[in-house]
């Protein structure tokens, strides 16, 4: 706020206070006479209220509202010169994350942010005097030009950006609490929040427990820390010091859980990884699902396509539902295929003393930072099956390894579902959920976990409890936002506007899952049959793309921020 | 808020709209007659005004006004019940931080915390019904009661919870921004935040970068990822992968840098780590500082005490100014114990392969959550010496490793002191900052680097970048409130009651440090004094003590949490 104008309040003599109380916070005060009592002749208001108009503002320009124009003009001219030289203050200061600085060109290479809304960032235009515009125009052109948010802010956007209700949610819990300390303790914001999650959300029906955290690579590094205890407390698990460390997961490759060491041991060397980076797991080749030309395919990787005999390695789908229907693909030829290959390559890392598998880790459905890879959902349904032991017949001793899922990019409705557990017909045992958990407004994560996942942390020695805490745990504001953010959010998945998006995907497949996307299916289909595009997919907002370039292949993503 | 009581006002009939637009958010709305016109008659004013009350409130209570009050009764009736159940609620749902929950006897063992205030939660008293009290005594009692956050927080609080400048900056930048990703942009909170921390705040005179994470955990672990590259970028070092792995870290035992596995993994082996814990490193015993029957000593640890020649281990020290006096300490006998020491341990590790040591780091001064252990700063300053390889004469080669200090804790005023590179004479190559950062709102970290780390990730390569980021990085909600709370904070330390503080423990030691605390130091020397306590410190607003008990020496620690 720059300047407070009032009318003048003769009676409680309004400015006098006022102006004391805005000059300590800065902000600039004058006070004009009130205009004149409204009057029932037309004529004679005009004419009262013309020389109303007179006093408060003469043509000499005397009066005190020219100071409080005076003092705008300085305002507005300091924020341009604050706007100016943010890029070069930036360049000389911040240290980005995930940006080489050596590759920036310059000043032009930063995006001044100076507010955002909806889908759209308030972006200023450093061109504004450089243009060939002319200089009137130039003048009355906005400051501010809208830049499309296209990746949802690193997919934390699902309300768009500065949703008045979340501000306002924001601005409750902050008043009442700040925050305050968690363990032993309890608040509504978070309490309700559990509830939820638990009851209503995606936990229902297999999780007992909620754990806060900050990101979603902590409420992993919490995730991989109840793996590993509840594999290694399992009867029978007599491990030492030395294997315990030891311990790998099974996940795939192109597999991303967050930045911190821990998250990042769960995946395998590359050039994301830091110095201290010890990959610790099996991580395998996935088989991924892609519109081309119009149909739903199944790409194989080389070591599946040989087991099946199919060169191409390519396997069509008679539609999207027909890929995500689970039930009715387990009993294809191709389940039979995966599993055996599952089992096949398991027993052989089994013959081998490292790594001892403990958990298997999933992003089920889409792998987002990994490059958008849809990978093929009966591939990771039968990966459950394999390591829980449920495949018919087979004693393969993988039973009972726990089940993480990292729903951090995929859950909360961003692929249409608010869980993938419905599509994939399996329950995790522990799930991780954060970006659009705070709808897009401030960091914090949770951690589900089932109750026999709890219960091996569970006892009467304080030391066997899960000793893992940070200091904003459960603050309440990050759980008052995501109490609204979750209250909308349900709110739209009712609405007509994604009923009508559902209907559009709705297939001939009768039974099958309702598959669908923000996108509309037939711009979907357009879009595979361009000669330039190598492959498309979506679900909920997501739609990612390859286009093809002269060297193979390069991919682009866009996405439907918000969930409208 | 459970209910709107208007004014009726007939030209803008207010209530028409008001009624809707809050029945939408669950709000009840009831309107009653505005009051009769002041009269210039006393006594016909009171006739009008009771007639008024008659008509409004009538006996009958026949009334709308008596559905509003019905309303709120049954809205309190609600509260009281949810309030009730809240204990109950939470041990099914929630899975605490660092809490056995096999010791949890039950529910009153849950803190049910309402709201907070400054430096007091507002707990609701469970055992309301079942006092001794009268049942009006008790109905008229307050069903919340303070309880002092003797931890403020897990020490993010500094200026009271719920402080109403820093939830109107919450709400502001809530509402103009929502969160923004950061990588190749800029926001002013973000910009300004960082620009302040380098140029007036603790990175003055050797940070240029700052690096945003969320909490001080990943805030560490960024800082360790900037110190192994820096250390292994540096000329001549040729490590391959498998060497990278191994590099360990110097610092001191009972240190702590947060939860997430690589932040653990430099430090110890503990109750506090998991499966995957694998120490990176090699953690002297420190000596430390401590007030005795009102003497200030420092307690030596065995192996130092006997270089000394001192069987009781025990140092005195003519004031605490003194004992933080480092630049006359270094030239004490006890500083060329210390040197000596460190050369040839460090002396003797650098002989064997592993760990090969890449950086040193420190929480410099306290090591808080170890058990608020007040290090000598003698002897962290003379390992950042050694090091550095800055002892005249010697050629050690430790010369050049990155220096980090964990401020996490007792940076920002915590200890009376902005940075306390002030008091040890030093200034780190990377240092990290969160819990009061924020004010004690919402999780931020920042991590400041030197020109010459953020050059070790310079290049025309992509790869080369500090390839880590969190969805929420820079959220301007956490910058704005920082900003806040910096600027509240620095006023504070320019203050009456903290010069009268700094007064009050200014001691004869002439040109020696202003160390200070929050705590009378009259009150300080008779706690010191007293049969019970073993040993008593403070700095800023910590104070720690230690009560004896039978079995040898019980911790307990408290301190005041405000900065006022």
């Amino acid at each position: 706020m720059d300047a407070v104008l009032l009318f003048r309040d003769e009676y409680y003599r309004n400015w006098e206070y006022l102006t004391a109380y805005f000059s300590e916070r800065g902000v600039h005060v004058a006070a004009v006479n009130s205009p004149p009592r409204l009057m029932t002749n037309g004529v004679d208001n005009f004419i009262s209220t013309e020389k109303y108009y007179e006093t408060i503002v003469p043509e000499s320009q005397t009066a005190e509202i020219f100071d409080t124009l005076r003092h705008l003009d300085k305002c507005h001219a300091r924020r341009l010169e604050e706007l100016d030289s943010m890029p070069r203050r930036t360049l000389t200061s911040v240290w980005w994350p995930f940006v080489q600085h050596g590759l920036m060109g310059g000043e032009n290479d930063v995006t001044v942010i100076d507010s955002a809304w909806s889908d759209f960032f308030g972006v200023y235009r450093s061109d504004r005097n450089s243009s060939n515009q002319t200089s009137t125009e130039a003048s009355r052109a906005s400051l501010l030009e809208p830049h499309f948010d296209g990746s949802a802010s690193w997919w934390t956007q699902a309300l768009g950006h500065a949703h008045p209700r979340l501000a306002i949610a924001a601005a409750r819990a902050a008043g009442r609490y700040g925050h305050v300390m968690f363990p032993q303790a309890t608040h509504l914001p978070a309490l309700r929040l559990a509830e939820r999650l638990l009851h209503d959300g995606p936990g229902k029906g297999w999780a007992s427990r909620v754990f806060f955290s900050d990101d979603g690579s902590t409420g992993m590094e919490i995730a991989l820390k109840m793996a590993l205890r509840a594999f290694t407390a399992k009867g029978g698990q007599k491990l030492d010091s030395s294997a315990k460390k030891k311990l790998g997961v099974l996940g795939l490759k192109g597999s991303y859980h967050g930045d911190t060491i821990g998250a990042m041991d769960a995946c395998e060397e590359g050039v994301y990884t830091c110095e201290w980076h010890n990959a610790k797991g099996y991580w395998f080749e996935p088989p991924t699902i892609s519109i081309r030309q119009g149909q739903v395919a199944v790409m194989l990787p080389a070591a599946i396509a040989a087991e099946c005999g199919n060169p191409t390695g390519t396997i069509e789908m008679s539609s999207l539902s027909w890929a995500y229907n689970i039930s009715k693909r387990l009993n294809t030829p191709l389940a039979d295929v995966y599993r055996q290959y599952l089992l096949r390559t398991l027993g052989g890392i089994q013959r081998h003393s490292e790594p001892q598998i403990a958990a298997l880790v999933l992003e089920p459905l889409i792998m987002g930072a990994g490059g958008m890879i849809f990978v093929d959902p009966l591939f990771q349904r039968i990966m459950v099956d394999v390591v829980r032991g449920s495949v018919e017949g087979s004693q393969t001793g993988w039973s009972g390894m726990p089940v993480i899922f990292d729903e951090v990019f995929v859950g909360l409705y961003r692929v249409g579902v608010q869980s993938t557990a419905a599509l994939l017909g399996v329950k995790p045992d522990i799930a991780v959920y954060a970006k659009v958990l705070t709808g897009g407004i401030v960091p914090m994560a949770v951690t589900l976990a089932s109750d026999s996942i709890f219960q091996a942390f569970f006892s009467e020695t304080k030391t066997d409890a899960l000793l893992h805490g940070h200091s904003y745990t459960a603050h309440p504001i990050g759980c008052e936002v995501a109490n609204e953010t979750l209250d909308i959010v349900e709110n739209l998945s009712t609405s007509n506007s994604w009923k009508d998006a559902r209907a559009k995907w709705k297939s001939n497949d009768v039974g099958g899952p309702n598959v669908w996307s923000f996108w509309d299916p037939d711009f979907v289909d357009s879009l595979s049959r361009t000669d330039a595009v190598a492959g498309v997919m979506t679900l909920g907002t997501v739609l990612a793309f390859r286009v093809k370039d002269k060297d193979g292949g390069q991919l682009l993503f866009f996405h439907h921020p918000t969930y409208i």
